[in-house]
Order: structure tokens, then C-alpha cells, then sequence
């Protein structure tokens, strides 16, 4: 049985145990960043040649990588196809895709792939406990979050109709529908306020003070729960860790 | 008694109980969703004329509806008028009147009216445990909630008091009086900052530095209140759980 | 000795005890609220010549009622001078001064004076059992909340000099000298953000993004602590409520 | 031992112990923060000549005491070598290099040195309680910071790609690649909303919605994070205190 312990040993370095894991997850973690750098940076319209050129055989070698990597898991795993159709296995099905891009410049229609790209920033996030912790945190509170996220919905709706009974005399560009008004609602209710659109007329100043006294509050209260549930998480992590030395 | 029978079996329906009301409850939520999509999109200028009557004939479509709930829930109350003069009795009247605009299109007085229509969001907080939780949660915190909305309110004045005494000598079109500089001391106070309107004068900008440092902390604490209420009677609910689990 | 037995009742009415004191607490209160409003309405330019004539009777009306409390108080009080030179007597003393420039309304260098009205929002938090725990909440985290201070106070000057050392070559007006910087680093710093005055070069819009990531946490942590301290105090006047109960 | 006595002494003193050691100490303070105000105003271009040459004498002044401090600091130390490579030895030496400037006011070269002035501000974070206890607060939520840190650079990075996908036709200016639309993402996320790149096309509206209501909450929770573990340390201060009175 040569091969299978040698799929066993490979699989155990691709999910980061053993020395040489660790050292690949650390290796594969660089190449995830610094692919979104490479993405990012070849968006910049005035690049020298050198560096453009630079760019493009990092963008190979990236994919090259990936898809061996890519590979090696299919190859490593005790049932293929269940890794394949799997969350993780489409992820990095996905991530590799567009390296057909690369293959064949020309294909317009295919440069939406290169977003697929940055799926591999997920990949960041497989198997890391202080996620983990997130994850459940979120989970005990999705009732309350639901809730708020529902109130401030409504909110944000009842601000976008109110604001465009009050301007759209007044700023029929900027308030001249319910659907455009939404977009005021939102910057102001996230308190973000570009300035770009804001209101002029007495009766909308009046109504943007109530909104904000009550959309305040609304927008503030979820991140508190979320706070709350991670606290409430870390000190039972903590409690079982203290529990378990005590046994 | 196959009436008075009929008359609580729909009465039972019409309250979400059963899998005819449950099933009809949730109809009801997505028609009031519906509703709301409704009233945005027709005030977007140049609708395609097709779009337009077809929104008009499902605006028709759910006053219907609204019509024939409230006459059912008439009908099924054992005191009609007990619910015709209870809170929700009035919302949904209301929110079934601006019908008189579709049969007489052209009472232009009568288009206030549709404003109700949006009261029908408030049918969507009918009966919802989580809803009724931050209820009495925002009821424990009442005290202290006042209090801090009392001090906002005091200090938005003297924001706009001193900010008026600064710059209405520099910018008197922005802050000609004290009720305009209430806007810059609503729009600054919750960090939105338009942009609109700000101060030039160093006096002014002193002045609105000191008033941003305790201001910030007023505007952040009551969100805190609300959220650690929400956390205690979260803590009260699931501890009267496990103690009816020992029981 | 009737007419100590007058002082003493007049003292407890206007202490707000007793049926007539807390009717005369209730008006009082109202009395300085409209005081407020009619500060506010007097700034606007194009008032009428009906209203400004109401507002300046009303002035007079308020002074009077205000004149005859302070008059009330110095006779009902025990020790006269020990109220006189107290906070609140000064206080009350404060807010009729003005009065001053109603007898002789061309004396302009007296206007200042007018602002000392203001002072009688003050007598508004007289008294008030949750402000007093908010006092207290406030005293139990003062060193908490100082160093807080401190650290953002630190920062901002940091803010401002390096904003300053990056844009003062770009944008010589906005970002002139050190001084001028700090209004930036305050709008930025408490994410009000009017858009007046932001960097343009890549080294400041750099350098903004590292103060604003460490900045938020410093403005956001201190209503944190003031929440806590709240609660605290809350929970601790509960606990004595109940023990109160027991005994 | 007279000498090793009077280096003990001399180190008590300058370490704040003792009476001349606190005088000392708060002597110290001020003048670090005279020289903060002195860097400040000495950018302020149009200042009165007299002032100017104040100001540089002030300057003198305050790194000859600080030069006087540096050197008696290391003839104190029981190790000189040890104090002169320690973290606080640099910074006390960084903060008198600047002298060089004065002695040779042409050497443009060296004016960046000026900057270096600002170390001395760190000096008043030397052997302060409060600091301690948030270091220590800090030290025991990092865990869960990084990893909110680690979100937040991911949603960043992920908001300016996605703005630039939605708005780079329409604003090739403002978002002409991914690097140029995170400064766009920063000042969004954080809330301060400049206004100076906003998006403009329905899309990039929506997709900042989205982007905003996930962000706010990554933005807020670890402030909540650092205040929870502020509150736990000041929590065990206060136990630990109450313990050591009952023994």
C-alpha cells in the first residue's frame, strides 16, 4: 500500500499538519495575498511595460501553482468526487477557472472570470478556529439580528418615502423617486453622509432629525449583540479549557 | 352553532393559527411586501407605459385583498367593534381607504392618502415574540433612555446657540439663525456631516471640537443601553427555559 | 412665628415638594423651555413685526417670573448669602442679568450678556435622581475615560502633523501649518467628515487610512465604559431596591 | 560610596520617586507638551517676527534640558549600556537629535529630522497604570482583534475591487483602478464619507448598500472587544484590591 500512505501523507500536508503542511499552508497563504495584489495592481491604467509584463507571468505562475494544488487534493482524497462537488472544491475549481483567460487573451466574454479570482481570498479562511468562533457567535444571535435587520430595512424604506414626499418639489434630480431616495436613506442611516445628495427644505431637515434620532440606534444595536455573543463564546471556550485541566 | 363555529375557525385563520393561517399569514407578509415595491416604483418618472399599468392593476389587486381581510376580520370578531376601534382595527382601515383614489382618480386632494398605504408595514410587526423582546427591552431602559435623549436634545441647542454666535457673521446664508443652525448641529451631532454646511471661523471650528468630544459619547451610550437590555431579557428567556426543562 | 413657618413652606414649594411645588416645578420647567425657543426664534432676520413684538413681551414676562423666584429664594432661604454665593444661586443670578439690556436695549456692548440666558437650560437638570446616577456612572470611570482622553488627544495632534508633513506642499490652503491640520484631524477622527478639507496625495490618503483604523477604536471605547459604568450603577440600585424589600 | 549614592538618588529622582521626583516628573510632562505646541505653531507661515524668535529660543531651551536629562540619565544607570540600547533609551536619544538642526540651520537635509521631536511625546506614556491596564486588555483580546482586523483588510480590498468593477467606466477618474478605489473604500467603511468619490451608477449604489451593511458591523465589534476587556481587567484591579483587605 505505497500509494495510499503516500495519498494519506500528501493529504495531511494539504490540510496543514505535520511540518511540511505548516510550512505549505504558510506558503499558500503569501500566494493568496499576493494574487490579490496582482489582481489589484493590474487594474492601474499607466503601467510601465517591465512591470505589466512582471505581472502577467505572476498571474501564470499563481494559477500554476493553484491548479497543482488543485490537483494534489483531487488526487489525495479518499472520495474524489465528493471533495469536488464539495464547498472548498468548487471554491478551488473556480479560483483556477480563469486561467483560461490566460490561455486565450481575446475571449471579452470571459474577462468577467478574472472576479472569480478572488474567490481564493476564502480559501483564507478554511480551518481557522477564532472563525470558527464567529461563525457560532453569529449563529446565537441571528434572532435579534434578523429582527434589527428587518427594522432596519422598514427603516430605511419609510426614510427613502418620506425624504422624496418632502424634496422631490424641491430636487427633482436628486429626490425625483422612492427607488433614487433609497440611496440618500442609506447614506445618511449609516451615517456615511458623501454629501453628495442632502436635503434643503425645512419640512425634509425636520424629517431627517427624527429619521437619524430613531435610525441611530438601529444601525448601533447589532454590533453590540454581535460583541455580546463573541464575549459569551470566548469566556465558554475559556471555561472548557479550565474545566478540562481541572478533570 | 355552524356560524359562530365558521366565525372562530376564521377568526383562528385570520390570527396565523392552523396551516391555513400560517399559510395565509405568510401571504399577507409578502402582499404588504408587494405593496411597498408598489408605492416605490410608481413614482419613478418615465415608467415604460406597460410597467405602469400593470403596477396600477396590482395596486388594485392588493386593495382588494386589504378590503376583503377587513371585512373578514369584522366578521370574525366576537365584538366588531371592540376591533374596529382597536389599534390595529384603525391601521388596517387605513391602510385600505386610499382605495377612494383609484375609484376617483382625479381628487387631487385625496393623493395625501396614499402616505396610509405605507401603514400597512406596520401590519408586518403584528405578533412577533422577538419584536415584543425589544419591546420590553426599550421598556426597561426607559428611564435612562429619556435622560440621555433629554441631554442630546439640550446639547444639540447649545450647539446650535454657539456655533450661530460664531459663524453668523462669517456665513450668514448657512447660519442666519439659530433654528438653521440647528441643521448643522443635527447633521455634525450624528457624524453624518454633509458637507452642506460647516464652519470657517476658527472660533467655530474650536468650538465645534469641543462639542464633538462630549457630543460622540451622547449619541453612542443609549445604542449601549438598548443593547445591554436586549442582552438581559435575552438572559431571562433562556434561563425560564431551562428552568421549565428541570421542572 | 408665622412667618418663618411662611419660608419654610414657601422653601419646600419652591424645592418642588407638595402639591403646589411640583405644580410650580412643572411650570418652572416649561417657563425655561419656552425661554429656549424664544432665544431661538429671536435670531431670525425677516421675523414679522407681530411676532417680534410677541417674542420681546414674552422676554419681558419671562425675566419677571425668573426676577420674582430669585426675590422668592433669597427670602425663603435660611442663610441668604450661603444661597447667594452658591452654584445654583449664582446661577439663578445669571440667567435675569440680562434683563439689564430690556431697560436700556441700546447698550450693544451688553449683548454678550444675552447668552447668559442660556444658563437657565441649566436649572433644567436640577435635581434629577437619573442624572445623578449618571454623575456617579461618570465618577467611577474617570480614570478610565481620562487616559482615553489623553490618548485621543495624542492622536489628534499626531493626525495633524503628519497630515500636515503630506499635504502642506499640495494643498498650502487647507493644509497651511499644524494648527489649521487639527480641524481635519478632528473631522476625521470623529468620522463627521464634512469634505470641506481631505488629502489628495497617495502618501496622505495612506497615512488617513492607518490613523482612522487605530482612531476609531480610541473615539468608540470610551461610550463603551460610560455604558458600563451606567449599568452598573443600575444593577447596584436595583440590588438595593430588593435588599430593601427583604429586610 | 558618596557617588553610588547620589546615582541612586539621581535615578530615584528621575524615575518620579520621592518629592523632587515628582516635581521632576510633572516639570517634565509640561515641557513635552510645550514642545508639542512649540512644533505646532512654528508651521504657522505668516507669524510675527517677535514670536518666531521666541519660539526658537523656547526650541533651546527645551532640547538643552532634555540633552541634560538624556546625559544624566545614562551617568544614573547602573548599566549605562544597557539604558542607552533599551527601548525608552533610544527614544530619549531620537528626541535630542534634532538639536543638530539648531546648531546648523542650513542643512535642508536634516530638516526631516524635525519630526523626530515628536518621540518625546511618547515619554509621557512612561510608567503610567492606566496604560498598563489597557495594554493588558488589549494583549488578551488580540486573538480575536486580528482576526477582525484580518476581515476588515479582506472587506476593504473586497469593496474597492467590486466599486471598481461597477463604477470605473463611469468615473474613470475618481476609481481608474483598484488602488485608487481603496481610498473610496476606507473612507466609506470607517464612515467618514468625504464626499469627494462617491459612486454614481445604480449598481455601484446597491453594491455600496450591501457593502455598508456588513462593514458597519467589522467596524464597530472590536471596539466592543478592546471595552469588554478593559472592563474584565478593571474587574480583577478591583478584586484583587478587595482580597488584599481581608487578608
Amino acid at each position: 500500500m505505497p500509494l495510499a500512505d503516500a495519498r494519506a501523507r500528501l493529504r495531511d500536508a494539504l490540510d496543514g499538519e505535520g511540518r511540511a503542511g505548516r510550512a505549505f499552508g504558510t506558503f499558500l497563504t503569501w500566494l493568496i495575498v499576493a494574487s490579490a495584489v496582482v489582481v489589484a495592481l493590474e487594474t492601474v491604467p499607466e503601467l510601465p511595460a517591465l512591470l505589466a509584463s512582471l505581472l502577467s507571468q505572476a498571474e501564470i505562475l499563481i494559477v500554476a501553482v493553484f491548479t497543482l494544488e488543485y490537483g494534489a487534493r483531487l488526487f489525495a482524497a479518499e472520495r474524489p468526487w465528493r471533495y469536488a462537488i464539495s464547498f472548498w472544491g468548487i471554491v478551488d475549481l473556480l479560483a483556477i477557472l480563469p486561467a483560461l483567460l490566460l490561455l486565450a487573451p481575446d475571449w471579452a466574454v470571459l474577462r468577467v472570470l478574472r472576479l472569480l479570482r478572488l474567490l481564493r481570498i476564502l480559501k483564507l479562511f478554511r480551518a481557522d478556529r477564532a472563525l470558527a468562533r464567529l461563525a457560532r457567535a453569529l449563529h446565537s444571535c441571528r434572532g435579534d439580528l434578523a429582527v434589527f435587520g428587518f427594522i432596519a430595512l422598514c427603516m430605511t424604506y419609510l426614510a427613502a418615502v418620506g425624504i422624496y414626499h418632502f424634496e422631490s418639489a424641491a430636487q427633482p434630480d436628486a429626490f425625483g423617486s422612492i427607488p433614487e431616495s433609497l440611496w440618500w436613506a442609506i447614506a445618511t442611516l449609516t451615517t456615511v453622509g458623501y454629501g453628495d445628495v442632502y436635503p434643503i427644505t425645512t419640512g425634509g431637515q425636520i424629517f431627517t432629525a427624527c429619521i437619524l434620532v430613531v435610525g441611530l440606534g438601529v444601525v448601533a444595536v447589532p454590533a453590540g449583540l454581535v460583541t455580546a455573543a463573541l464575549l459569551t463564546e470566548f469566556q465558554g471556550d475559556n471555561e472548557n479549557t479550565s474545566r478540562g485541566d481541572q478533570e
